[in-house]
């Protein structure tokens, strides 16, 4: 079927002619359709079974007005491909923790997935204080699996470089290229930040040091190929609630520094722990969610630690250094040694992704929901300047980390 | 046309069916044909005009005997590509230090370049120990030229994961993960070494922080695409004459680490010095060369590192860190701190790639000519342990150099 933009009626008519999609509905007669993307570059619809509601399917396309751009549409196209060929990846290594897929339809640039009716975006359930006692368990599986399956410890060499030459994806990397790493930290006319918060924001960007160290961290994330991440691993790309956790959003896919996914949630962990200064007047309380939500960051980050180690014990397929290598007396304790320093390498590469990130979020393009729905001004800042501070030191100091127990001390320090 | 395997006679009919071929000759009347490649893979046939025999031409055709094994067919095909692409590069980027490549035939598996009538393999002048005035000049300038300008630092993004994307090359990257970095540590069958030095041998494949440090750049060869880089840059892949010097045989070319390419160049003069011993009894004599050897080596590098960093300064158009993030009171000076810390990652990649790098030409499937030409086995082995030595030592202490001095005193303190 050549390319034709549907709208909330010929996508239902479009759904009776694929049979992966019809089998998910008892019957079709009174199916509905709404449109609920935010009309970017996707319009995205959620069909029910009006007889049954909990029948559902999510369908996402990409739309058609860049099309003129020529470049922009074959952009917008391989979007929805990378979206697809990455979530189904997900479901392989990763079971149960992202959306199933049903449908990918080429020509249509259009995927169908999962409805997940009965979640809600991470940021929503952390502004509102929820208690999600299975998240950091989740996380940190689809993180060590998808990370660990894709790399050159579980892959061979030819796997992995057939996977990589499918997710090359420069116009999507440049958007987290410009606006992670550079244009926040230099005069970009598309920057906005709170000005009670000024004189932190022009501290940070003409801080030597620290402009040194995010240029480093941009060079890792445009050169270091070391697994297929999500690349916008945000609590905005998460859907959850407390027994269930689905990552989505997963059209930025390529490969890169691991340290950028797990980065992207402690970041966003500590962003909401600090947003509290904004949505919990209640000193006992908002005390007790900030310790809360820290004790996520050091689960994630240990349980992420742990999974991915017991992975590479149990799998060590992949080609960099095959079980033979070791096999010396000692060649154990020696292999025990590496992984240790590879994964603390993850932790001090998530450090300074996670630092970048934070800053991003506090004088870039675009903050994030947790701090910018603070509606005060003044309390925005106090959790502004907090998040500035606790990003610089991440990114300047994450080469004395040993555990996540140090990032997580430079927060409470910044907090006090 | 259709592929077919070439010979003597027929490639000469060959050639007269190509234009840009035949314009290299004032006549076809008398042109002859001898094959001079090693036959592995490839044939090399060197074409002369028999009146004028300075009218030359080379040509490398693909060998058809992997067709039956599919995958490897294709494998020998594509080196020819990745060959002719990589040197049409190097004529763009350093001209001159490339043979002229004058046809490409794709459905030949066949390329055409200079005939280099003039020049040695550089081991041989070496050996020789002829006196090279311009190759330090030469080579810093080939390898400033095509890793500066194949990186982040002068492409936009989208023209480097353009160009990365035409370099997946992962069937000869295997080659040089194993045999460079992994087999040679371990007991694998291919391996070979002097019995006279299996105790420095034995002591490496044991020694837990080396094989750790290995590992880890292996790791770095397997995913850091920092530039378009040759990946093979030896002695024995450079042809020269006290005037001219060219880099030949990139067929295992891909986006990898630039310290990769430098590091063989500097370990292979490092190798050749030590081969000495074996070479040259006059100590005063050896001594003499082994120095002028070891300033090839500090010039090099200090070429290489003074050139990079001028094209930096001169074009920095990539993305990584354009001059406006730079642009406050105190950016200019932050700009050379970073490139000097850049520059410096390079060095200790050099240092920890040429330490691996010489480590498996002691103890892998094959040495180098300068060494397995010493036929007293214990001269070659003053010269082997003193290699296995430097090696170990550049690979286990490259985070401590700062300078290039730092790697040669190492060689000096070996040497005495």
């Amino acid at each position: 079927m050549a390319y034709q933009e549907l709208n909330e009626t010929t996508i239902i008519d479009y759904v009776k002619t694929r049979p992966a999609l019809t089998a998910l509905f008892s019957s079709m007669a009174r199916i509905t359709a709404r449109e609920v993307g935010d009309g970017n570059l996707n319009t995205v619809y959620i069909l029910q079974n009006a007889d049954n509601p909990k029948e559902g399917l999510v369908i996402k396309q990409a739309l058609p007005y860049l099309r003129i751009l020529g470049e922009g549409w074959k952009l917008t196209r391989e979007r929805i491909r990378f979206e697809t060929e990455s979530l189904r990846l997900y479901n392989q290594y990763a079971p149960g923790l992202a959306p199933t897929i049903y449908e990918y339809d080429d020509e249509m640039s259009l995927v169908g997935m999962e409805y997940l009716g009965n979640h809600l975006i991470m940021r929503k359930a952390l502004v509102a204080r929820q208690r999600l006692p299975l998240f950091a368990d989740h996380i940190s599986t689809f993180m060590a699996n998808t990370l660990f399956y894709t790399s050159d410890l579980y892959l061979t060499g030819l796997e992995k470089k057939t996977l990589q030459a499918r997710f090359i994806n420069p116009h999507l990397n440049k958007i987290q290229e410009d606006f992670v790493f550079t244009n926040p930290l230099m005069e970009s006319p598309e920057n906005q930040w709170n000005p009670l918060v000024d004189d932190e924001v022009q501290r940070v960007r003409t801080n030597s040091a620290l402009k040194i160290a995010a240029a480093e961290m941009k060079a890792s994330y445009m050169t270091h190929a070391q697994a297929l991440i999500h690349s916008d691993l945000h609590t905005g790309s998460i859907m959850l609630n407390p027994a269930d956790t689905r990552v989505i959003d997963s059209e930025f896919a390529f490969y890169g520094p691991m340290g950028f996914d797990v980065g992207a949630v402690l970041e966003n962990l500590v962003l909401n722990c600090l947003s509290h200064y904004g949505h919990t007047d209640d000193p006992a309380v908002r005390e007790e969610y900030q310790a809360y939500v820290l004790a996520m960051v050091r689960d994630v980050w240990n349980g992420f630690a742990t999974k991915f180690e017991a992975l590479w014990v149990a799998n060590n397929k992949g080609e960099l250094a095959p079980p033979q290598y070791w096999n010396w007396p000692g060649g154990e304790e020696a292999f025990a040694d590496f992984r240790r320093r590879y994964i603390l390498g993850i932790l001090r590469d998530s450090a300074g992704h996670g630092g970048c990130k934070m800053l991003r979020r506090m004088m870039g393009v675009v903050s994030v929901w947790d701090i910018s729905s603070i509606e005060d001004t003044r309390k925005r800042a106090i959790a502004e300047r907090k998040a500035i501070r606790t990003g610089a030191r991440w990114l300047l100091e994450r080469s004395s980390f040993t555990t996540v127990d140090d990032l997580i001390a430079i927060v409470r320090e910044e907090m006090t």
